[in-house]
């Protein structure tokens, strides 16, 4: 059941936050962006002392049946091999999540491969990948369906008031682009990029098979429809996911490229979703930016990145902290008594 | 004195660190300018796993005889109020040293205010501010080279190998501009900014108060003489703290429009300064961005900052620790088991 949203219109607290911030001890708007996140983070925790507790990065990976195509540079055995990685603590979003005290949750939400349960790792999965995405839909409307309440439980699950989204599957570059030009109604060559590193010729191959899936599913138009078309299972878990998350009002951190487009999805389901996000950051994947400005998004970071996982999120997370604690720790001109401007 | 600095040219130390950071489980460039971050703290901390030690954030303060024209929207007064504010613990910077575990002193470069004496306050005053650029120079000769020595011996008295450089002076956004002016040749109304928040008349007004200082001073083309006719005993103060710390081989992190222009002058002096250098952010006053494209430097954040104080040297400094725990921390291809890219 995909929770109805109501808006944060505490127009009374959001004064007060404005007021607050322009008071504190520095010439009007001088911390720039931080000054927005300030505010949004106190309009979503409800406070004019916001607190981010208990922050939970949540990686959810899958595989792809549309990577037999040759839409990566990399073998689909490399999700498995990744959550591994996560779960053994040398990926980047292992190492940024460790740095920032976040906490790091990996979720199978359809990897091709049987994983050992252990702590950190929830067993979630929805299939053994998605299906092939040309020959007919990439999941069913059911398991779909299954996902995105699956990720809903997920958050459930999970303790604090912030939500960093991280993610893993080799071909999930494909669907991210297929719900982007079928969402937006932009043309697939300006919605795919490179991926992990597609030279020319292969992205000029990844182009045409996107564009025969898109052909294939003229008829998956509506949100859900396009999503159960184009996959894959992490995507629709972590739809689900901003979903509950937003209903809880709880801070969601979205990562890149393709975080962002679970995003896209929740937003045309429930547009007040995206009060509760905050943009980690624009990479360099094409498309990422069309998306964003879709979304009328101001990423925090411009570094590049294009590596996903939710490293953007975790490098991102101090700036949210900063926000915070300028409402909470910054004097007034009054309480420090400094002088005014002079007019 | 200024010391004779060598360029870090250990090629095999490069060489390896490219190594190291290719092989760390993520495509090829994945993790954008952060790559470029983590090879360039490994140089100069002469290092394939780079450790961050006890960063000293120094916040150099200085009153300015240009100020009596009008070219700031604050009175001088507020220069002493937030040096104040600094080491009573609620200015922006201070809460974000506090975030980041980063030691805060003030330096007393030439405030027009007699300061008690405590801990986290360094009183090396050169003088009650600088004279007032329009009728001499800002600073003589003597006073120039004092600022510059104290700078270096400030640096030489504080542990660890990273130095986080802020500043606090109104009226100090006219000295980087006149500097920057002179010392790239740049007509001043595109080096010139409205600072702490001038409006379109006062701006214009400042530009015109600042062409009046460059014609008085038109004599003053070397960096040091034009260092000593436009001020400020900070900013001269800072040019020698960057010229020990790049000496040391201390990681340098450069704030704002008013840090840059030290770096500007102290990279004029003596050019592999550079190599030490990481430009925090570029910021909203105008000339910050024509002068870090000058320096050929690709600054981390661009968050519309316009406060000083070091403020954005802080919020930058959690990349510069993930940079240094990528190289230590990340798996490799190899150690991970996770399989390369499909040729």
């Amino acid at each position: 059941m995909i929770p109805t949203l109501n808006d944060l219109h505490d127009h009374a607290l959001d004064a007060r936050l404005r007021h607050l911030i322009d008071h504190k001890t520095k010439p009007l708007g001088a911390l720039g962006r931080l000054e927005a996140l300030a505010l949004q983070l106190g309009s979503i925790l409800g406070s004019e002392a916001p607190r981010l507790e208990h922050p939970q990065l949540v990686v959810f990976a899958g595989d792809h049946g549309l990577a037999a195509h040759g839409v990566s540079a990399y073998p689909s055995d490399v999700t498995w091999q990744m959550v591994e990685n996560f779960l053994a603590g040398g990926a980047a979003v292992s190492v940024l999540a460790r740095q920032h005290g976040l906490a790091l949750t990996v979720v199978d939400a359809g990897v091709r491969h049987d994983f050992a349960p252990r702590p950190g790792l929830l067993l979630r999965k929805l299939g053994a990948g998605t299906d092939d995405a040309l020959a007919g839909p990439a999941m069913t409307a059911q398991q779909c369906a299954a996902a995105i309440e699956s990720g809903q439980g997920v958050v459930r699950g999970l303790p604090g008031n912030a939500l960093l989204l991280g993610e893993m599957g080799i071909g999930n570059t494909s669907s991210a682009a297929l719900l982007l030009s079928r969402l937006i109604g932009a043309p697939i060559e300006r919605c795919t990029g490179r991926g992990t590193g597609l030279d020319d010729a292969a992205l000029a191959q990844k182009v045409e098979v996107l564009r025969a899936v898109l052909t294939r599913h003229a008829e998956a138009q509506a949100p859900l429809e396009a999503l159960a078309a184009f996959g894959g299972f992490e995507i629709a878990m972590m739809v689900g996911a901003v979903l509950e998350a937003a209903a809880q009002r709880r801070v969601i951190v979205v990562d890149g490229f393709i975080a962002t487009s679970a995003v896209l999805v929740a937003h045309a389901l429930q547009p007040p979703v995206l009060q509760r996000c905050v943009f980690a950051h624009c990479g360099d994947e094409a498309g990422h930016a069309l998306m964003l400005s879709h979304l009328n998004a101001q990423p925090l970071l411009q570094l590049g990145l294009r590596l996903g996982e939710g490293s953007g999120a975790a490098l991102a997370w101090p700036l949210l902290e900063s926000a915070c604690r300028i409402l909470r720790e910054m004097a007034s001109f009054d309480s420090a008594g400094v002088s005014r401007r002079e007019e």
